[in-house]
């Protein structure tokens, strides 16, 4: 169970929300409130939009809260859009390939869950990876699968369409063994322009999710940090977010039962 | 504030102690019970005699429980006498050259503690240091400073004598910059041959120190582990205990007051 | 291309043999002289036979000529049985996971050469591998891959059998795919008692293997080290040597062309 | 003996120096042609300015090749003003804190060279940084020791007269102690504002150092990289360069023997 938070709106330095915030993502990665696991110690990761369509990407496997190169890159890099993970690991070592966010293209991504019995339907959930994908696979967690796999499901056009058949898929594949554990699935995605955000799971128990708006933007986390106030909004399970240019859409997201991978 | 353990008796697998046991040492570094920090993630170390004079060590700068070289090592190796160590950063990076245990020579030691105000009178400890040891300084923490001025003033053969001479000193220099801060030194201490076990603070208030004995052996760490009934014994502030061939020792320790440094 | 090293014996010290000879391993790391990259910078890993039937391992991302853990072991640990590599990355990324040797139960295995066009190929050469074992999948390397796969084709009691077998199906995944790079073999593999040396390449130009008598045992490495006189004797191409007891058996190791993977 | 390069002049992507060109810095780290050491595989680092005045700081200790943080980095920040470096350890273990550049408030630092017989007076080269600055002490290289000191002499509003006024010190230090080893000192240092260059030697056998101009600014490094022709110049020992918006003036660089340190 990890900690995230993304951001879209004006410019602004990564360490005025990542870091400097009471209850800070980072902070969180010491002592979360609201995740199963007190502690996201297994590595963290940050990508940030900048001039080039692809986003650039920082990984490590130290703990968020002794990383000094996420510390100095929080501090210099000015973004209008990031994402930022801390880990808890649950499927997957300790190993950079299996930081979040995961990059490919213009694209990030980053989950909070897991995928139920992953190690009985590993193969078959990277088996949903197109061939042209699969050479992007790094790691080995349940996370990288699913992104790799949604993407060649049509993520880059239809971001909501293409997660939720690959989630249907994966379910599909738990039950065809027997796999009672569930499925979760609160996760954020960008392509450089919209950021989405969702927050699912099959036994609609997904990990936390929470918005608000700042005074240039629009933030998206695990769980609130700063001015824990009123201002936070916890987004229901089944719902998609989408923001853009200081909007957010408000959609229902539900994965329907497929019948076959 | 850090956590260890060592051991002194017939050899016995590592993770018969480190990792099996409720509450082990590993575990400890996610979730101490005893400790201000719960967490004890700033990196790991164990340190072992066999064959050799010299301890064999390994140090590593993730947490214990995502390393998997420690867990390997700690399956594999017998060992008659060790040391085990999982770091919370009170000062230096989290660097392997900071890790516990320190090793020189057929030395090996750890320390649980600190240095009051350390920042401001860290040159001058460090001039505790004689020079023919001061190439072997590597990391910047207080507690590699404590070993090699230690060292110096005779560790070899008068332990108590010379960590005693060590932190009056200390505190010399603590009394001198106006430093109201304690100094604190729960810390093991071996040559391949005894264990030495010292608990003592400026304030009364080290922190904690148990031991026990095992079907082989004598145990001492931070706090109890695996059978965490009446065997465990507290060590009273201002104490060295000195174990060997299965018989402990317990004697007084005591930091004078020095007039100069 | 790789460097590495095993040895079969009575008990030495393990730096004896990669650290203390002229032209050692981990010189090699730096300076390697008959390999086709000269640098063997990206990690290494030692594994060896003590009490338990498991092998203990070590493996890291520092080139081996940085890497103070590995001295400090090598100078500690005694084995009769032990497998070393320095790594030049073909496949995969520089990370723990992709380091050699990969263990898994009794057995280490450890190799230099690569699949030809892996990136192709790399699903289908992961299909070779049983489902009971997939989970035992860390990195994403082709020599993984080959190890997991021939385990589950009877590497535990037909070691030449069950690496032919596998080196014969990646052969045949190579050609349905068109790829007309070579597939390049030279290994080590032991399950605690036997240890096994193959050489083999589809190109006839396998990587390079020697082997030597020494005062207590046998050595087996990618190019001499120490007194590089006439005592190393070079392994031919197409060669399976099985070295017990101080005895070295030499068979042809032949990979039929396989019809079907 | 390592390899470094500078930037200044219009923002530009850093990958399109570092990177992109034929023996491009990254390159350099495995296949060096003007160095004593071909590798220099012990670590990397880079600094750049931004918005803020202090620089922002990446450093590993992966060899540069294989460090995919430090590539994504690169291709991602645009700079007018930036500082990269990869490691060839002669002094300090291979710890991203020994990795340069140094940073201190606005102010990067790297270095190519050494204090000869270091080990021997680290003491008293330490004692030349002034205590307020001491605490910023991290790692335990000669590098890293010179920058402090020179911080302390002045570096702010006179570089070249505090860094000569340090060399003076070390070279004193280096006689007292009959220390026959050289003081070699290639460097480069930024405020933010200004680049300066400086190539220096106590035997007049200085590391290389060149400079460029290119299409938007100049660039110092310490071999030609990309157009290897005559654009490149090289720089004569005992030289300062002060490179700012495209100029570049070039002076004498003289360390005048110092009567005590």
């Amino acid at each position: 169970m990890c900690r995230f938070l993304a951001y879209s709106g004006q410019p602004i330095f990564l360490d005025s929300l990542l870091i400097t915030p009471e209850a800070s993502l980072v902070r969180q990665s010491q002592a979360a409130r609201e995740a199963k696991t007190v502690v996201n110690g297994d590595g963290c990761g940050v990508g940030w939009y900048g001039a080039r369509p692809e986003p650039g990407l920082y990984r490590g496997i130290l703990p968020a809260w002794s990383d000094a190169n996420l510390a100095s890159l929080c501090h210099q890099v000015e973004a209008g859009l990031f994402l930022a993970h801390v880990r808890s690991a649950t499927s997957g070592e300790v190993t950079m390939a299996n930081c979040h966010p995961f990059a490919s293209g213009r694209h990030l991504f980053m989950h909070n869950g897991q995928i139920g019995g992953y190690d009985a339907i590993r193969r078959s959930v990277e088996a949903l990876v197109p061939d042209d994908l699969y050479a992007a696979r790094r790691g080995n967690s349940d996370s990288e699968a699913l992104f790799l796999a949604a993407l060649g499901r049509g993520l880059d056009h239809d971001p909501a369409g293409a997660l939720a058949a690959t989630l249907a898929a994966c379910q599909h594949l738990q039950h065809m063994k027997g796999i009672a554990q569930p499925l979760r699935f609160t996760a954020i995605l960008s392509d450089g322009q919209d950021l989405h955000a969702f927050r699912w799971a099959s036994d609609e128990r997904p990990p936390s999710l929470y918005w608000r708006e700042l005074e240039a933007g629009i933030a998206v986390a695990s769980e609130p940090f700063g001015d824990t106030g009123a201002h936070w909004r916890p987004v229901p399970p089944g719902t998609h977010l989408r923001i853009r240019n200081g909007t957010v859409i408000c959609e229902d997201f539900a994965v329907l039962q497929a019948l076959a991978a």
